[in-house]
């Protein structure tokens, strides 16, 4: 993804990006009610999801491991989710983002309310992405997500995503 | 973990434990009640998780794979627990078990209620854990875990697991 146009973009649609991001999560997938995933901030390469402490608390009254992955793999599928949504010229009801593979190190416990945050790689061409979904009606992602601060990430997450097209795979399908 | 000794040992105490489990889990992180984690199954080697497909629904109808996540990590958590519980003569509260890094591939969606399965590993001494553990007040343990059937697995997780006393880490702690 290109910064400048990317981030030129996105300047006025980021607000209603995020109120649409919650809302699919919500419809979509029920479980980040109960992790209270909310979307805080998406300029366009970079996408923050935050999530409370409490409904996340572990025996040890830190954020369970598995709450983090969750908030992780949520902001990765986010990320992908509002690209799609700019970037595809009409809305793409037919478009999958699903994980393949992921890992996770757990460097520090996370005490407090946190946040996940996935940020566009460089590497990762967003108009070579666009033509392979065009072409083969899938395409894949790796995209790395940090917990905490970007210096000194309490949790660190990478995960390969895929994206297909239902309607290239399920051709029959309404 | 020496087959014949654990399975022996644990022939009247698999449902008392398993009720146990269910509290721990319950009361020590709440969203397994969110997942729907059920412990239904424990020889002494290994234990089997069951989750219902419902609250853990994904925008394809299949399993989140934030929830399949949750799922493999706990029922590694729980075996080593119940080992733990078995093992030490004495309660174990000062007795922790964090998972420290983790790696997980979905192969096959999961489209029904699922069961994650984690058996004690051939190559893990019971005893030199336990040993490591009075000596240092710290021990690893690495533990697979896979979703749906053995011989095809729709998930297979592996994670690294810490085992920590803290009375040793935390000698002031009451």
């Amino acid at each position: 993804m290109n910064d400048n146009t990317e981030s030129g973009r996105s300047t006025d649609t980021a607000p209603g990006l995020l109120e649409a991001l919650q809302t699919v999560l919500a419809h979509e997938i029920p479980l980040s009610e109960a992790l209270g995933i909310r979307p805080v901030r998406y300029d366009g390469t970079e996408l923050v999801l935050s999530a409370p402490l409490g409904p996340n608390l572990n025996h040890k009254q830190t954020a369970f491991g598995g709450s983090l992955y969750c908030a992780a793999v949520l902001a990765g599928w986010g990320l992908l989710h509002l690209f799609l949504r700019r970037r595809l010229e009409q809305d793409h009801p037919r478009t999958h983002i699903v994980i393949q593979q992921a890992s996770i190190d757990y460097r520090h416990p996370v005490d407090a309310d946190f946040v996940a945050v996935c940020r566009w790689p460089a590497d990762l061409d967003d108009e070579r992405l666009l033509r392979m979904l065009a072409r083969r009606g899938r395409a894949r992602a790796e995209l790395d997500v940090y917990i905490g601060s970007d210096n000194d990430p309490a949790v660190t997450f990478s995960g390969r995503y895929v994206i297909h097209t239902g309607a290239i795979h399920s051709p029959s399908a309404p």
